[in-house]
């Protein structure tokens, strides 16, 4: 499918002529996300610069009855950014300003195309913080982030993006331009479409600005990295320190995904002695009392046999080569191809599903190597298979697809998630039926209809226009 | 209108001969909430034990085409329960149990019906603390709070009952039962009813569970009172404290309130000298240090002039008389027949927004006396304008709706909320375009038909259905 020349036009009017791009390399670039899965091939590709034009964009876009996919910073992993039929591609990256900060209220309003890492940066020039934080900050943009809800490594403290939205300005599917909530803190007018926003995925609208929500900057960071005897264990181990300490992170990550990151990079083991799996725990240190608590936590996990060794960070730098025994994770394994899982169920339920994951895993696949991490603390984890060498890309990825049917259907045995916080996208639209009834599919699709009667925005994603 | 007797009949194989109402004091007891103005005519009223009743009753609504509204603890101030016209009320009263409860997950799954202290009570048993807290705890409803999103005096630091509710159990006005979100911290399926349905005024369904989180209890609190110059200084005294400490609550109230509530109770004035109005603030006393530090911020105020005198809870009961100053305001208040606004502005604009307001009823309607207090840390205040003694109560409330649509353009203006905490229901209709665009209420009642395709759920509060 291409875009007729007389709408090319039109776009050239609207958003102008160098802000209209029907090149190959810019379909490469902008028609696609971090998923390698999908050859791009939208129509075109248009830069905006104002809510003004994206709405104009999104008119001309119904009056064709031609489809647009909104493109942020292009990290996401389900492929919800993907361009695969001459769509319109709406890309935000020119809408990368600050509009407003207020420092009583603690609120930044930014167009929706601002990189993530731009938005920490800034806060951080005001003396505040703005704590979402994930391994693609400096690629990802903010309407992204809040399209697919992003989360990350410090959702244990600060919750996931939805929880730093106050206020939205979004084009809808129809064209109209919503201001949602205005940046209140109380505002209960009726249904707060703001959230339905969030996490849509570009299927009801574009998100063209957002007013976030900052923190106070933390104390001084500590982090610590336990040696833990079994996967079980780790959830014993964050009951005592949730219990005894105020904690900004806990993830985990399993010994062979570790010794892949120590092997790849320069980053020294935590410790001397081997464990099967590692947590590693931040906190704020308050006060030298708050330290003196969190050694009284490693001991008593020492003492239960749960916890082997550990390691506190005693500078900043140590801090930062911990964080990169977790962070590093993911860039480490992608020369393994793997085939990734972002599953959550609810932490109390944790050891029991992994246990249960294990055993599916080891018995249908026991060929395949698998590495364990992520946001245990969330209840989140990241089960990444490796693919093995003798096995062809393509068999990989069928009998992968295999074993994520299986997963999915033990998810929904334990109320889970089948994507905790990648979103669905393209990729885990057959997986959504794991986590999400019949009813509330079906409700999904005619919702969308409500804000994108046409069904042009972003079609296929997630579930399909009715 | 009134239901007939072979739907009476169906009603009572549902639920049960006991469980079926068709008395007058019954539809005086459960067909109406805080407000007075209306007078309560439903058709019948049903108390179900189970989801299943609930759903049962909606798919009897919907076959015989007759309207629902859901009761919870009847004490929302905009009319959002009130039975006008032969409804089925629900009445949540009997479903009122703890479900699960779990220490890992910090958890507690309830029946809608609960009342918001027991959970509160519930909490405390399990060394834990659920933190949203008003006036009317005692007798609200968990399932009412949602449909509302019940807010409070510790939103500055806890936030809203959103924030809160980590999943949903509720019956659409189809009849489907959803389980909305699972308890899960991290679930990024598509689009997220849970947030939908809260705030949603019983007009897309019924809640018939929750799942809420609950914190860690505070550590000893200490509240502090301050005689402040006037209202603008009170945004600066809100700086200096958010700034310089981490606050649970910061409130004000005017002196001609305070001095309403230390008539009409036993709690004595909290300083000798009089001030226009006064801010009381509550922290966490978590050391000696913080005490200092308040202390500091104290004198800074001080020094600047903003304020003119100040007291500390120097024991427990000493902070409960402080608090009671706030907190008895409203019942206090409630023989002056006070026409009452919930509206929220930024917190960064209020003092230009309340002179505004002040110029505005002081301007037009000199006769009448006005009382703000309101959790002004949040930007929501409540304006209660006194009735004469000399002027009826019709038309007292004429004119003050001629107020409310002034004041409602002034909140527009200031892109505010018409209803911070209280919602719409009936009697914030008229005034619902002050803070909502005709766009996002057609898609309102779009929505809502999605859900309640017959318009039987709660019709003709918050939007007219379609």
């Amino acid at each position: 499918m291409t875009v007729a020349p007389p709408v090319i036009e039109k776009l050239r009017d609207i958003v102008g002529e160098q802000r209209v791009l029907t090149d190959d390399s810019a379909f490469q670039q902008y028609g696609v996300d971090r998923t390698t899965i999908w050859q791009p091939a939208p129509g075109v590709v248009v830069l905006p610069e104002t809510t003004e034009q994206v709405q104009e964009v999104v008119q001309l876009a119904n009056a064709e009855k031609l489809a647009v996919v909104p493109s942020g910073g292009r990290t996401g992993l389900s492929g919800g950014a993907v361009a695969l039929n001459g769509e319109i591609v709406i890309a935000l990256d020119r809408m990368n300003k600050v509009i407003d900060f207020n420092a009583v209220d603690r609120s930044v309003t930014v167009q929706a195309g601002m990189i993530t890492q731009q938005l920490q940066e800034f806060a951080e020039q005001q003396g505040l913080f703005y704590p979402v934080d994930f391994a693609s900050t400096g690629s990802s943009q903010i309407g992204g982030n809040i399209a697919t809800n992003a989360g990350g490594i410090k959702v244990i403290r600060y919750g996931m993006t939805r929880d730093w939205v106050l206020g939205l300005k979004v084009v809808d599917g129809s064209g109209n331009i919503l201001e949602l909530n205005h940046g209140l803190v109380k505002n209960n007018t009726g249904l707060d479409f703001r959230h339905l926003f969030i996490g849509s995925e570009g299927t009801l609208g574009i998100i063209t600005e957002a007013t976030l929500g900052l923190a106070k900057p933390p104390k001084e960071l500590s982090v610590l990295v336990l040696g833990v005897s079994d996967i079980p264990s780790i959830i014993d181990v964050l009951k005592v320190f949730n219990d005894g300490m105020d904690l900004t992170a806990f993830e985990f990550f399993t010994h062979n995904g570790m010794e892949r990151v120590v092997d790849h990079s320069e980053v020294p083991t935590p410790f001397e002695s081997e464990a099967p799996c590692y947590a590693l725990l931040e906190f704020e240190q308050t006060s030298e009392a708050e330290l003196d608590r969190a050694m009284e936590l490693f001991e008593t996990c020492v003492m239960e046999g749960w916890v082997l060794d550990g390691v506190i960070s005693q500078s900043l730098t140590q801090a930062e080569n911990l964080w990169k025994l977790r962070e590093d994770m993911s860039e480490t394994l992608s020369q393994w191809k793997p085939y990734k899982n972002d599953i959550s169920v609810n932490v109390s339920r944790m050891p029991e599903f992994i246990a249960r994951a294990e055993a599916l895993v080891s018995e249908q696949y026991p060929d395949f190597e698998v590495v364990w991490y992520g946001h245990i603390g969330d209840g989140n984890l990241h089960l990444n298979i490796l693919k093995p060498d003798e096995l062809s890309i393509d068999d990989f990825t069928v009998r992968c697809s295999g074993v994520s049917k299986q997963i999915g259907a033990l998810v929904e045995e334990f109320h889970g998630s089948v994507s905790a916080e990648h979103g669905v996208g393209l990729l885990k639209k057959d997986l959504l039926s794991y986590s999400r009834s019949a009813a509330e599919v079906a409700l999904m699709q005619q919702v969308k209809k409500v804000f994108d009667p046409n069904g042009i925005m972003n079609p296929g994603k997630v579930v399909d226009a009715i």
